[in-house]
């Protein structure tokens, strides 16, 4: 069955209060496509059906977040307690933080003290960091435990832990001093001392730290969880390999968006309305519009050249764009490579060089070809201009996408913000005016 | 220490041959640390460091392609062997698959059996699909093994598996009967049956599956690892979180690069030569030029209305750019949201009305910035015929720049294929058409 046949299987079940069937029906899915179904279903029919679910906390966690706030507030207050209380620690958090006061002041109450100092710690962290991205659910042993003392203690901790694969070691004051695989674990002898089998050298990140770093972290070093530590070194989460996927896909989501000249989208963009669509697009076109007024200006400048040999501007919207679009190349190419940690600041210099022969290549390249359709629409001369044009523009149009990105990061802002339409708009003007320049010493007035 | 100084001091010990003082200095590092200082030092004295390292194999794994093929054949045959046998079976497999017929030859029967038939098994594989991508060290188990069993199996498997977390029961064919985490097995009394306990509804991929699907499955159930079947059920290897991530990261960049006109760059952007990155970036920017050519074809339709208003020159660029920024932006939104699944072929439709929506809207709001412009610039007609374009040219853009990622996906093309440059290019065309033809109606000839 898929998903729209199974939906409708249950809205038939429950609407003959076969709560059962349905259930039954769901047994095998994993929480995923549970949640996708009950997507399809409405959200009091879902609730009625998520209530029964063995683990509904999880199918909950994995709703879209206006999904989860429609639904949350059918619940009775105290199954919705109950189900915010067995959510994982970063999913409950993040709903939490969507509620507004009146729906906050109602819930905190309810839950068990644990989970609401929880939330409050939860919460404070800065969004897009590794505090809000992180979970309290980790399982911690002591130094002085033996193995066969830590494996008892993770069979404590297993039902509420994201992870028991890799536990961590903390002392007194929840200092990380070390960590240890369960691989290990069952691989030494039960006698074993953890401080003596533990590894101490850990990697792990600041709580403060930006996500796509934490990101990178676990991708680099190929790890299951990532541990947290604040300024003072003491443990306070972890994050998980999935979260680290979620936020790469993510950042690269924003980045692709930036580079088309969009602002970023938060959520999915299917279901963005036509407002948040026109408000994330609309500041880049307009500043471009004016920005375009620039090439304007440049025309103006050299009204008479045009007036004289009107052949120029039947090349005029082709050569401003070879050069736009050679720069976007390069702002594209660079604007990875910033992004992915391939390439650092301290590396301009010697990729400009590298750029500039690239760019003399590519330009001559296409002289080549524009050369010879100018020598049969206008003449020799004009066929001059056009090759000495694309050359120049191609190479400036490089140099630019190339360092904007740098540009932009040396002074704070994303290198992603260095688009393909903010690239073009810089490329036309400069490219105006060399191409006018030039014609205006080698034609007629 | 940072890694040049590390470096330095390695140098200066395997000079005077004190390897253990070199080696020791290492032993807390992870492999890819490890493998990252390794690469500042000259190759032989590379190799004979690593040769001395505990896990030396999963260090040499870490190393660049190109790195580890210089390093390779600086090994005696004996120790390249050993070396290649102790590497994970995915990593072997790609180096193997990077030698040539006489490295091939020199190394295979270096190689133990069942090595050999590994490398062999795994190379076959279409690159970019599951089998590829894909590792054959993963656990197995039988279904009629109680928990102590599975456990005592899972212990001898440690060394060799790239996970233990998951364990895959198969039968007599290697058929995928279920999977049993060992967390589930930890927490599992010691005489229960696997079959009783294991999930046997396993998510899986054949292994002719494309490598992106793959790590699209591994993120949406939150895998560590996911098991990968033949055409029989047969299970045949297992893709790890790890991998899948960094498929995930690559694809992201080459759509990237993709959407800037750059053809897939294999392998690292920083040390890629001026030839390839000339090769990768030419095709797209000759194309345009000859693609740019109808602007010029529309520009000479109209030269009359040119010669008669100049003006209109001054307005060209901002005018077919918008278009073109327009699309671009819409392009971007779509392109990616095909990538990521989001959005599939039969939402076109329903997008497309959203779309022109905020199209109309944009270009409204464009059309209110620039008409003023045009009223100063030229008069009240000059400004009627830019805001007229300007909204037809915004909306041609938008629908341009939409519909060309789902046109390629339908031709089987790469979506991401509809670059900026391209959308730009074709928005182009069409904005001097429409932008000239609505002047001659306007404006005295």
């Amino acid at each position: 069955m898929d998903h729209k046949a199974t939906a409708l299987f249950l809205e038939n079940a429950i609407e003959n209060q076969q709560f059962d069937q349905a259930v039954d029906q769901l047994k095998d899915l994993r929480p995923i496509d549970i949640a996708d179904i009950l997507t399809l279903l409405d959200s009091d029919m879902s609730w009625k059906l998520l209530e029964k679910l063995p683990d509904r906390a999880t199918v909950f966690s994995y709703l879209d977040p206006e999904e989860q706030m429609e639904m949350a507030f059918l619940f009775p207050r105290a199954s919705l307690a109950k189900l915010v209380g067995e959510m994982p620690s970063d999913e409950r958090t993040d709903l939490y933080k969507r509620l507004d006061q009146d729906q906050r002041d109602a819930l905190l109450p309810a839950l068990a003290q644990a989970e609401r100092e929880d939330i409050r710690r939860l919460s404070a962290y800065a969004e897009k960091t590794a505090g809000a991205l992180m979970t309290s659910d980790y399982a911690t042993l002591k130094a002085q435990m033996t193995v066969a003392q830590a494996l008892a203690a993770l069979r404590l901790e297993a039902p509420d832990a994201e992870t028991i694969y890799h536990a961590y070691v903390i002392d007194e004051q929840r200092k990380l001093q070390g960590v240890v695989s369960l691989r290990t674990l069952i691989l030494a002898s039960p006698n074993q001392i953890i401080g003596d089998i533990m590894l101490t050298k850990v990697v792990a990140s600041n709580v403060h730290e930006d996500q796509e770093d934490v990101a990178k972290t676990i991708a680099r070093y190929d790890l299951i969880a990532l541990p947290i530590i604040d300024n003072n070194g003491a443990l306070v989460g972890i994050v998980t390999h999935d979260d680290a996927m979620d936020v790469a896909s993510d950042e690269a989501t924003d980045d692709f968006h930036k580079s088309g000249g969009v602002s970023s989208l938060i959520g999915s963009f299917k279901d963005t309305s036509i407002r948040i669509l026109y408000r994330k697009r609309v500041f880049w076109l307009v500043f471009l519009v004016f920005g375009n007024l620039i090439s304007g200006v440049g025309i103006a400048h050299f009204e008479d050249v045009i007036a004289a040999n009107l052949v120029l501007v039947f090349f005029l919207p082709l050569l401003v764009d070879s050069g736009g679009n050679a720069g976007s190349q390069s702002a594209t190419l660079m604007v990875r490579a910033l992004a992915t940690g391939e390439v650092v600041m301290r590396d301009w210099f010697t990729l400009l060089g590298r750029e500039a022969m690239v760019a003399l290549l590519l330009g001559i390249t296409m002289a080549a070809a524009i050369s010879v359709i100018g020598y049969f629409r206008g003449d020799a001369m004009v066929s001059l201009v056009l090759a000495l044009s694309m050359v120049s523009v191609v190479m400036i149009g490089c140099v630019i996408g190339m360092s904007l990105p740098f540009i932009l990061n040396k002074f704070g802002f994303d290198p992603a913000s260095a688009s393909a339409p903010l690239i073009t708009s810089v490329c036309d003007a400069s490219g105006v005016a060399i191409y006018l320049f030039i014609a205006s010493k080698f034609l007629v007035l």
